[in-house]
């Protein structure tokens, strides 16, 4: 994929960019520049643009597309662009702000239709029917949401392909190991980090709200799951289960889950949310590395730099 | 207090006491023997009743009264009884088995009006409208359940007993630091461990329930929280702090709690929580130690031993 | 499965078993006795001989095969058997030792089979042959051991038995994530614990060898790569790789990898590894348990008892 | 409170103020410039004086007060002061160092003879003898040193007013549980940090002092509880405990006591400690913060951002 | 060194003895029986008198010596006593407690010599005269003490032997680096585990005092550096830095000391008082293993067992 | 040693420097300068060159000499270079670049020779013939490695330095404890980092290789002993002792060793490193700093600042 992390130190670029962020800083002497995050489907880079005047604040907020000229360059190691021209696209030019986001490589129907299948193959209805349920409920904002804020399946729909790809992964394992119950897998799936679509605040320029800093998506969802039961009449154990499922997702007290898994799937779907989760940092950060060479540090990988073999192809 | 825990070894006791548990075991060389808690309100001693017949096995199940004659003697640095003579009490004796429960030195009629009152002096609606609606949903249980399993308040009305307790101690410090919220305070402190009606078994031979093993306490009434305020109608802010009340008041993930405490209220009433906790431990094994001498090792506690200074009178 | 461990307190049993271990004590009153583990493929039980004679105690020696008749009582919480008669097995009778042993639910030779054709699926030349040539110098006892002395696959056959589930599983995860290499994953998986046949004494009454406790199947096993490579004549990037993934292979320091996963197939090895060993925790302890009850706590898992829901049948 | 610290970006100031801190730096094209600290009583604020002479250098030395003219402006998050005009105070015009220095918001006689009022108090001779000796012998520092040189009380006379707050704290706890020893607790509370005033460099430009970082505050107020037994004859139990109450009252090794609480009173005066100088850090950060919004991190807090709610009137 | 610690399981022992402890205890069916832990110089044994009379409960007091035939059985995997005669031995017999006192293996004299002549060679007046202060005043004990209740040392004269074994280390590193003080690492050395004759009871039979357990023996000898300081009118740096290698020599906060050392020397004692604890932990637990054998768990070795290798002769 | 580190703030100089690192940057305005890393054997400076030409930077490449005229200023509390006059040295001015890299304090003959002598003394010829094998095989690159790329003895010949510290430090040692196995010992200090010629890139501009990261210097060795052994057809324990003698000398796995120490000679070898590397640092960072003042902090030392007492001469 082409884009603005593909160009290299030295390289001049003329690209349409849309601006991620904007803040206005003051020089050491006194005088107001912009520092400008610019994206495009690659990736984005930080800008500076020196002796900005007010009018320029106005016109660079975010969520404008721009018309750049530039250099690239290095600052502190790191890819910068230092901006020679830069206008606002008018109107009628053609673009709109979702050609310049990151998303998902699968579309949001093909992700839908592959989770009502999941839904559809549950064999427990009262499993099915909460699952079902609270999907409904949120399936517009579920399936544009990005996973978080960063770290992992940090763009539009990345909440939804972290499902699907964990789904796939469910019934693989599944497969294997047949005392697994795969509707426990594929409703813990489904549900696990749905409470994401209220912690965070949409699927661009993504932030925690005030109630994901103060409850937590894992508390959010263990409360719509007793809610859904309530609507729905179901006073089983399954209600008890899902809602354990969800939170004890993380594995451990000490990484956010106030109970460890307690059944057998909730162990397995722990793993399975790291093996998705760390396969989708990896490749990111891999696809952007030489052979021979290392990836930058991965903060949420314990800090490490992998190495990427020389022997592939 | 007199009662079963106050006699000393080598001291000879004829007393009516309750049994607490009761567990069959078979010698080395194969004889059984039964190996029973009996209780009064003082406490609970071990005692073992040898060469036990199935009889025996039926006539000293859990919550039977009984008349018993015996020896204390040390075992492994903790008093035991060496029972001599046992027989149940009939159903005519006038005794009930709330004669024997060790229960709150404060009355539930009192604890009751106590917090009834400090419901009363809430300002804010909404915080006084979801605190009222939880208690009276709850109120049999709230006033007759313990704090807990072991540790701390492990007796009759010990979770009112700690409310009470914990709410006197917060009008204290919401008197010295005008900035808190007394309204905050007091719900938190009246929620904050309710969740216990559900996690644990009840009042007497109190276990972890399935739910409260699999979803705890906190979660159960953070779940809660959000149902009564479905019911009465609040949307407001109030809500998810009250819920974040109780959340974090674990102070930190690693001890159960998802979120640690973000709001000023919420960081006090984790201490306040602490120190009325700390105040019941130590004072029921310091009660037991004689000046200048050490206190049983207490495992809530680090596992720390308390000296009990000589000269407190 | 019948066997000795599908009694159930209060049963007579009338079976032959062989002796897994046995030690003589003596009781408090000077008293010799023979505590003697017993077992068949279903699992051991611990059993009391009182009054031992020096007779007894030689012929009680481990890796006897005895015919019991006794008595399943519960001493402290686990099942333990009172002998009423027991006497050697005359070596006409027809039994081998084998007959008595736990071992994988698979064949050895389908196992073998199974790792051969997984083998002759590499396309990597280098990591073929060196994976080929220390299966090879090892197979006979990679057939046979177990995977651990305890905690999870400690049975015959338990190591191979856990590379081949790992070999399905690397199977099943290589495809769904295409950019994995599977020649690595093959034989991460194939390599990581085959330094155990030098660790572990062998397939019955498994310890740890000498060289096991010092230098660890890790370290012996990197040493084992290095020595197959310079025997093969092949100095490519590919012998350090192989080494990496079993040095790492336990993912972090403290856990006993000297150097964390810095590899993609490496990182995914060890989470492979995690679940395979988790599930045969897991079915092991909850084949053992009730609908509605909790498992036995289980070290390995953080001393957690699971919980069996109700509603899987 | 008006002040340095409550104008916003973009306003002028014209105001006398003391230089806390000078440092002098040199931009990257060499040219010098000072970096000034600027306070009164609301706090401090950083400025820089571009192109300074080495005039200005011998000028704007620390506990010089100064009248500025100049522009805040954000820099990196925080506010910053561009001086356009600044000069010297002439010695005339009628200002004290004291007027631009942070103060505990009580007067030092009104902190001083509240102490005094507890300990006359106390009951215990050796522990009023012990107390009012050292208070005695340190008064002046104890009455104008602050309690540390950040993160809480790190104001002028801010030791005295974290006493006197924990010291009617103290009371109420007492009041409310009558097994603790109210002069424990008076005279823990009065000795426990008394040490900082030589472990601690002044009242204003605080550092630590070499003894302060080789032995420390704890271990130098355990000496001195000694030496003062020691000059007044006491030789009881009384002396040991005090020590132990300064020793134990960060509660745990790795948070710097050597010993952890082991007296009743000793566990209840940590939390004192604790819940006074949290309040006061909450107080202090929520006081600059609008409803609805977050502090600042608060590293002493492990830096946690606290949400003010928006339902305080 | 021959002694009770040198038979084996079988053998008949005929031996004088010094009761070290002894507990009275009540058999499972109620019948007394005296717990005797049996010593002499090469350490101890415990054994059980059954059916033990009162005169017997008055005849076996600690400190007592008797004349002992009994058999070694093995009990739990340790050697313990069957007792099958015992009695007091009478005064005139000729023997002595110390007889079965472990001591170390240089004379007090000796050792008091050479502790003489370290101090001499110090070049710092001031340093010299502390240390000598202090070593004066608690010459009798400190050449006594052991250097703790268990782990290394724990022996008569232990404490002593312990200071001279690292002084003559300090000599051969301070030689190996010249930017050394010596003068320092004695007067630490010497000083460092001075406490210990407060903290502990006594030589024999050795319990930690309160005020060991409140204060600490670091904090004791910080104190008492101060008072001799104090009385021989030196009011230098060298004092601060005395007890600074005190308070620092454990290491770290979580080992005890409220400082880490934050002086070359204080930084190198705390090797060199590691090095010589653990020599003598593991000379005496592989003085009892033989070659190709482990030794048993070391608890404050990290409970490791150590490998005695087959190639020293 | 006077050299480019001794020079203060303020100060002019003029001298011959080795350029060690260059790395281009480009200043806020957009225009280009070099931060060039001048050393000499006293150590090294940053310093900056402004307005750079594409020609200055194809000059001052490192491993180029210079002779530079500049001014000492601070720059965040570190020394910086403003370069006024700088020039490349011609080939025939006589400097090598030996002339300017730091060098252990003892010739590569001298260690060589000591190294030599220490092997000889050995006297179990297995361990004499693989320690003399390895130590040949990489003969040269041991004497000219550095020890480590920073923390200590990071110069030229810093890896023997550190060897032949050790090794006299582990005479003394084992002449103090006789108990101890002196060839052991000696092996274990020569080979313990041999593993670092591989793990590091050599002498100078020194860096981890990939085979340093992958596997590192601990495992990279244990296999060469293991090779080495072979080549020597020296089958024996000592082998195996040997690879744990480097396998453990990091103590624990947190800190890298996948076994720890379990031999004695393996925990001394463990200290004897941990005094050799700390007094490095310590020297080397005290002898920058003046009495009565505090050294940088430093990283490898927990962060700490160490204070230098003023009465030493």
């Amino acid at each position: 994929m082409s884009g603005i992390t593909t160009y290299a130190v030295g390289e001049t670029i003329d690209l349409h960019l849309l601006i991620k962020q904007m803040t206005k800083g003051t020089t050491n002497t006194g005088k107001p520049f912009l520092t400008i995050i610019l994206q495009d489907k690659s990736g984005d880079i930080e800008a500076k643009l020196w002796d900005a005047s007010d009018q320029d604040e106005k016109a660079y907020q975010p969520e404008t597309i721009v018309k750049v000229v530039g250099d690239i360059h290095n600052y502190r190691g790191k890819n910068q662009l230092k901006i020679k021209q830069i206008r606002p696209v008018s109107p009628g030019d053609g673009f709109s702000i979702a050609d310049f986001l990151e998303t998902a490589p699968v579309s949001i129907d093909e992700m839908s239709s592959k989770i009502t299948q999941y839904i559809f193959e549950m064999r427990n209805p009262n499993i099915q029917r909460i699952t079902r349920h609270l999907i409904k409920k949120y399936q517009k904002d579920f399936l544009e949401y990005p996973a978080a804020t960063k770290n992992h399946h940090e763009f539009v729909s990345g909440l939804a392909y972290h499902v699907v790809s964990m789904l796939d992964l469910s019934k693989a394992i599944a497969g294997l190991y047949p005392t697994l119950d795969s509707d426990l897998l594929y409703a813990g799936v489904i549900l696990h980090d749905l409470g994401k679509v209220i912690e965070l605040s949409g699927p661009t320029s993504t932030t925690y709200t005030i109630e994901g800093n103060l409850i937590g998506h894992i508390s959010i969802m263990v409360n719509e799951i007793g809610k859904a039961a309530d609507e729905l009449g179901i006073e089983r154990e399954e209600v008890m289960i899902l809602q354990h499922l969800v939170l004890s997702h993380h594995g451990k007290a000490e990484w956010g889950s106030p109970k460890p898994p307690l059944i057998r799937e909730a162990e397995i779907l722990h793993y399975i949310d790291n093996v998705d989760a760390k396969m989708n940092m990896l490749d990111r950060v891999l696809s952007r590395t030489k052979p021979g060479e290392y990836t930058e540090r991965v903060f949420a990988l314990d800090n490490r730099s992998f190495y990427k073999p020389t022997f592939h192809e």
